[in-house]
């Protein structure tokens, strides 16, 4: 097993492209490279991909449309014939599947003039199911690929309820939380591995992405930081009564940021595979286009609003089915505002990490 | 191959269900037959069944469901476990997968409490794309179904622009219209087989309902009538004014009702299929659970309301892409006024036929 370090400028960011995607965008070459060994190390005469947690949107076939692009490159490298692909884009069953499928007629045009008329077929077909329950038949996949969702739990860890004033584990926190959210995801990443392990054949491959952190101890420039930024948001809004202290108090985020550490003891532990590596990458909060030009003539509303954007984008939902419609509007501007503040002090980093391992 | 004619009161019919669903449920037992004598013939580890031409809706899964709860029963009686199930939906890309993917949970957890926590794993995936391309790896299914979709053309024929004043093949079209529509069912169906044959195991059944004709010559009843009813009923608007007579003109539905001997002669001149058994059904377009108690005091209106209802659920959307969104109420109600006129006279009956195949 390797630990990589990121290089800065190591790959380039895909352009109007949204801060997930720019950031898994820093883990596509090695994601490729990983695929690429795993067909020549086989040659499968059909290669079966699932992408967990693919969400919705234009960019759900983004990564997948990568993949399979590199392998044609190797096909006419080695001039052989490229393989059939089955690829299965899994979400929860709430996720709108529909927009993804209208976009498929346009997905296979594009790639057929992209990459020649003789590339494919592709089979894509959608799942809708939790990935911490059974997806597909037994020995059926080649290769799992999963980004930014395996560090969201299967459920809020119990047993929390004296987290109080936080939305998530805070420095402040009891010691008893830390314990019980990295409980939860050990359980839910053992049962997790041991489901794929199922599904996968002996020598297939899995890379995932996710939210992480470099050291054991929280480190204080590491993610769980913006969700404190949310608590002190909250906070506020409750000192002035625009949130019940009850609705904070009661209110815990399903989510957790393992450590390399920990990733690694379970993955051993749990057995069904070989670790290969795992990479981390740093990156800043604010990954707009501009803000290199903006690092100096430091623009921190600009930042504030930046970031607000793409957190809304992730829990919205899960904020307003505790906190209610009425308060988010309010809640994402003093967000930004506050955001915007840690920007006059500091860079904030998240960290990502890129997992690969083989199934044994 | 064996031809067997429908026997009255052979199933009872669903409860609830649409007309299409009653129409399927006289098949049913036929469908569930063929199903348990694969599944007899091979165990496979995993039963892999493709729905082509899903729709959607809380029926969507269906004829699926019965045919797994077949299966389950018929491990019971051998003592076997039961097989995991891969189950592919497949319908056009614009279909509302959400809608059936949203009652998966519901849909496992009953499947679950009716048969038996044992029972299983079920995954459903879903498949967006038109049944004349492929739509799965080959040599991967175990069991295709397709219920009410093939006779269904994957164009318009070309060169039938003298078919004026009709919406389809009338008894007053020249031949050459009829010639083009049968060539054209015959290219599609062709390759239609051609690209199951591709995606399915040897020894792989396939069971398809369609609308057809139990002759070669159009039979006074067959279900061309609708059509016709629907062509007097657009020629009549059009004399008032209502629709340009261009509009009605220009329009032929991509449809095609096939004999017995044109599935027969296609299926044998294609090759990839062994022809087990057609069997026919006729279905008054009237099923609705009071018609028996309907028959004598006769309720025309009624008749043409109901059969109106399930036209309208059929062709609306390529009413409104041709004639626009204006016309449509007028149009419906008319139409079920006519359907009535014919209830005045007679019980118009719709023949389908349910063909079996095995891959050889």
């Amino acid at each position: 097993m390797e630990i990589m370090k990121d290089g800065v400028g190591e790959t380039s960011y895909a352009k109007n492209s949204s801060y997930q995607q720019s950031l898994l965008s820093k883990a596509q070459p090695y994601i490729e490279e990983t695929i690429v060994q795993l067909y020549c190390r086989t040659f499968p005469q059909c290669l079966t991909i699932a992408d967990l947690g693919c969400s919705s949107g234009p960019n759900s076939l983004f990564i997948i449309s990568e993949l399979l692009k590199t392998i044609n490159a190797v096909c006419q490298k080695l001039g052989r014939s490229p393989p059939e692909f089955q690829v299965f884009l899994n979400d929860l069953p709430e996720n709108d599947f529909n927009t993804i499928f209208k976009s498929t007629p346009n997905f296979y045009e594009k790639f057929r003039s992209d990459n020649g008329q003789e590339f494919g077929p592709i089979f894509v077909a959608g799942v809708p199911g939790s990935f911490y329950n059974r997806l597909f038949p037994t020995k059926t996949l080649n290769f799992v690929h999963s980004s930014f969702g395996l560090h969201w739990l299967s459920q809020v860890p119990q047993g929390i309820e004296n987290n109080k004033g936080s939305v998530y584990l805070a420095k402040t926190s009891p010691s008893n939380v830390y314990k019980a959210y990295a409980e939860q995801f050990n359980s839910d990443f053992s049962v997790f591995l041991s489901l794929r392990s199922k599904e996968m054949m002996i020598g297939g491959c899995m890379v995932l992405t996710i939210v992480g952190r470099r050291n054991s101890e929280p480190p204080s420039k590491d993610y769980r930081n913006s969700w404190e930024v949310f608590s002190k948001t909250l906070r506020d809004m409750v000192s002035e009564g625009l949130i019940e202290e009850t609705k904070l108090d009661s209110f815990n985020l399903p989510y957790y940021t393992p450590s390399i550490e920990e990733v690694q003891t379970i993955i051993e532990s749990e057995g069904s595979f070989d670790l290969d590596w795992i990479k981390t990458f740093d990156n800043d909060w604010d990954n707009s286009e501009d803000y290199a030009n903006r690092e100096f003539v430091h623009d921190k509303i600009k930042s504030g609003e930046f970031v607000a954007k793409w957190m809304r984008a992730i829990v919205e939902p899960i904020f307003v089915s505790h906190f209610g419609d009425s308060a988010i509007e309010d809640l994402f501007c003093r967000y930004a505002k506050d955001v915007g503040d840690i920007y006059a002090k500091e860079r904030p980093m998240l960290t990502t990490l890129v997992i690969c391992m083989t199934k044994n």
